[in-house]
C-alpha cells in the first residue's frame, strides 16, 4: 500500500512535528503543551482518537523530553493506530474515579506554564486552570507556525483532495435538475464525494434560487426549478484525513442575463485574489484584493464574508483570508479564496478554489472551469 | 404531525427552561449564562446550530432579562428552526472583522460573573476570559440542575428512543453470522438503526472474540467466526434529539458453558444494580450494587469501567453511575446500567439498559432478554 492510503504518515513525519513544536513551545517561554483530541493530536501523533467527557491529553514537554498521552484505561486501544507507540509517547493511562487533571499535573513541574489545543472544551480547560493555579494560553499561535506551512506530503494530500472533489463537480450535471430536491441532490452528491476517493462527505451544500443566498445553508427540501442559480459548496477529506473544499455556482437552464452578467464579475474577483497571492504579501491583501473588485461594481454589500479560510487537516484554519489578518504568506500555506454574492430572497453565487502557496505565486489545486456553468 | 416528530418541542417549554436557568444561575451568584452551540443550546432553545470557528454564543442574564444571542452574520438563518423567534431572544449578528467577544462583554454589565457550556471550546473560552478579564466556571453544576431531571416529553422521547433500539436489537440475528466482518454486521445495524426510527446512528459497536474485551472498540475487518462471543452496544438520537444507548451480548453457535456461566452472573450484576435504584439512593451506590456481585464472584478486576452515564440529548452526561459521585438519585433521571466484564485478548459482555428513576425504583426503557442471545 502506498503512504497516502493508509491512515496516517510514516511516525518520522510525526517525530519531527513534536521537535518542532517543543522548540516552538520553548521560544514561546511555555512549558508545554496540552493537546486533547481533534486536529492537533492528529497534527502531532497521527491520531483521530475521539473524546467524550473523560479526558485524553497529549502533553509536550517544552524540555524536548518525550511526550505522554494522558488517556482513560478503556480508551487507550483508540491510540494504537497512531504514531504513539512507535516513538516511544508514555502512555499514562487512568481508571474511573481517579482525578485525571491531577494526573496531568503530576506530568508537568510546579508553576508550568501550559498552552493548549483550541479545541479543548470548557469540561476540561477548567479543571486544568483549576489544579495548575493559572488560566492557560491557546496553543495556536505555537502550533499554527507548524500547521499552516504545508509539507510535500501534506500538499500532495491536498492536491489529491482537489482532484477528487474536482471529479465530483464534473459530474454535478448528472444529478442537479429541474424537479429535484436539494436534499435529493446533496444525497447523490455525497455519494459521488466517497466514490471519488473521499473517507466521507463533510459537507455539502447545495443552495438553489433563494437559498443560494444563505451562504451557510446546507440543503432543503425546495424543488429546483428551470432558471435556479444554484451554489453547490462540497468537501471531505481524503486519507490521511487532508480535506477539499471548492465551490461552483450552475444555472438551471439557461441563465438571466443579468445574472450572468453579476456572476461573471464575481469570476474576476476570485481570479483578482488569486492572481495577488505570492509570499510576502499578507492574508488581508488577499481579501482587499477580491473585494476591490466587486467594490467597484457596486456588489460590495453583497460580498458578506471573509475570502478565505486556511485548511488541512481542518476544513478551517488558519490563516484566515479577512481584513485585520496581517500574517504574511509564505511557501506552503494553503486556503481557500472563495468571494460570492449574495442577493436575500433571490439569489446567491460563489467560486472557490484552494490555493497553496509556491515561490512566486500559488497553485490552485481546483481546475474546474470558475465560470456560470449552465446545465 | 404530532409534536415528536418535529426538530423540537413546542416554545414554551424553552421559555420555562431558560427561566428556570436564570432562577439558577442567580440562586449560584452569577451574572449570566454563555452557552455555545451543542446540547446546552438545544437544551435551552431548540437550536441545533453548528459551530466552526466563528463565536454563536447564547446570553441568559441572571437578571431574567431577555437572553440574546451572539450569532455570524452569516450563519443567522441556522437558528431559524430553534424556539429562538418565538421567544422573542435577540438576534445581535456580527460580521467577519468584528471583535464578536466584545459583542458578548457588551450584553454583560461590567464585571459580571459567567458561566459557560462545558463544550464551549479554548478558542472562545479564552478571548472570553480575557475581555471579562475573569476565569468563567462550568455552567454544568447549573444547567445539570435543570438536564438531569427530565420532564414528562424528554421521558416520553426517552421511551421511545428505547424501543426503536430494542426493535433493532430483536433483527441482530438476521446480520450476525459466522462468515460476516464486524464492519459488514456494523453497517448492516447502522442501517436499520434510522429503518427504525432514529435519526442517525450514533455510535455502532461490534466486538466479536478478543475485540469484545475493549470496551470502546467499535469495529473492525474480523470476520466473525462460530463459538464467538460478540458485544453489540448501538444506539442513536430520535426526534428532537433524545437518544438511545442499549447493549446486548451475543453468541454465534452454542457457546462455551463457562463463559455462559460468567455472562449470567453480569446478568445479575446489572439486575441488582437497576433493583438498586430508587429516589434517596446515591449514584455510587448503583455502581456499587454491580460492582459487589461482579467482586463476590472474583470478577472485580474484570469490570473496568463505570456503571453507566446519564442520557438525553447528549449520549453522555449527568449523572454519572460512577464510586465517588454522591448526587441523590430523583424522579426523572435517566441513566445507563450498563456493567461488563472484559478478559484481554480473549472476550468481553456487556449488559445495558436505560433506565428513568420514578417515584419508588425505575423503570427500564429497553425491553429485550438480558441475558446471553445464542443465534
Amino acid at each position: 500500500m502506498s503512504a497516502h492510503t493508509e491512515s496516517r504518515f510514516e511516525a518520522e513525519v510525526y517525530g519531527s512535528r513534536l521537535e518542532r513544536a517543543a522548540q516552538l513551545v520553548r521560544a514561546a517561554h511555555l512549558d508545554a503543551l496540552l493537546i486533547t483530541p481533534g486536529p492537533d493530536l492528529e497534527y502531532l501523533i497521527g491520531s483521530r482518537a475521539q473524546s467524550f467527557e473523560r479526558l485524553t491529553c497529549l502533553v509536550v514537554p517544552a524540555s524536548g523530553e518525550t511526550p505522554s498521552v494522558v488517556v482513560p484505561k478503556l480508551e487507550a486501544a483508540g491510540l494504537a493506530d497512531s504514531a504513539a507507540d512507535a516513538l516511544g509517547v508514555q502512555l499514562v493511562d487512568w481508571v474511573d474515579g481517579v482525578n485525571p487533571y491531577q494526573t496531568v499535573k503530576a506530568t508537568l513541574n510546579a508553576g508550568a506554564r501550559v498552552a493548549v489545543a483550541d479545541n479543548m472544551p470548557a469540561l476540561h480547560l477548567l479543571p486544568i486552570a483549576d489544579v495548575l493555579n493559572a488560566l492557560p494560553v491557546s496553543a495556536t499561535p505555537v502550533l499554527r507556525e507548524l500547521r499552516m506551512r504545508k509539507d510535500a506530503s501534506e500538499i500532495e494530500a491536498l492536491r489529491r483532495a482537489g482532484a477528487a472533489i474536482d471529479r465530483v463537480h464534473a459530474r454535478v450535471g448528472e444529478w442537479l435538475q429541474a424537479g429535484r430536491t436539494e436534499e435529493e441532490v446533496a444525497d447523490d452528491i455525497a455519494a459521488a464525494i466517497v466514490e471519488e476517493g473521499h473517507t466521507k462527505p463533510e459537507f455539502v451544500i447545495v443552495g438553489s434560487g433563494p437559498n443560494g443566498a444563505i451562504p451557510h445553508h446546507e440543503h432543503s427540501d425546495r424543488v429546483i426549478e428551470s432558471g435556479d442559480i444554484v451554489v453547490v459548496d462540497i468537501g471531505g477529506p481524503v486519507a490521511p484525513g487532508y480535506n477539499s473544499d471548492s465551490t461552483r455556482t450552475y444555472a438551471v437552464g439557461a441563465p438571466d442575463p443579468e445574472i450572468a452578467e453579476r456572476i461573471a464579475i464575481l469570476e474576476q474577483a476570485q481570479a483578482a485574489a488569486v492572481a495577488s497571492v505570492r509570499p510576502g504579501v499578507t492574508a488581508e491583501s488577499v481579501d482587499a484584493a477580491a473585494r476591490n473588485v466587486l467594490v467597484r461594481a457596486g456588489f460590495g454589500d453583497a460580498f458578506i464574508h471573509r475570502t478565505g479560510h486556511g485548511i488541512g487537516l481542518s476544513v478551517h484554519e488558519e490563516p484566515y483570508i479577512v481584513a485585520g489578518n496581517d500574517i504574511v504568506l509564505e511557501p506552503g500555506m494553503a486556503f481557500s479564496i472563495e468571494p460570492g454574492i449574495y442577493f436575500p430572497g433571490e439569489w446567491g453565487a460563489r467560486i472557490e478554489d484552494i490555493v497553496i502557496v509556491t515561490e512566486d505565486g500559488c497553485e490552485s489545486v481546483n481546475k474546474r472551469p470558475h465560470g456560470l456553468t449552465a446545465l
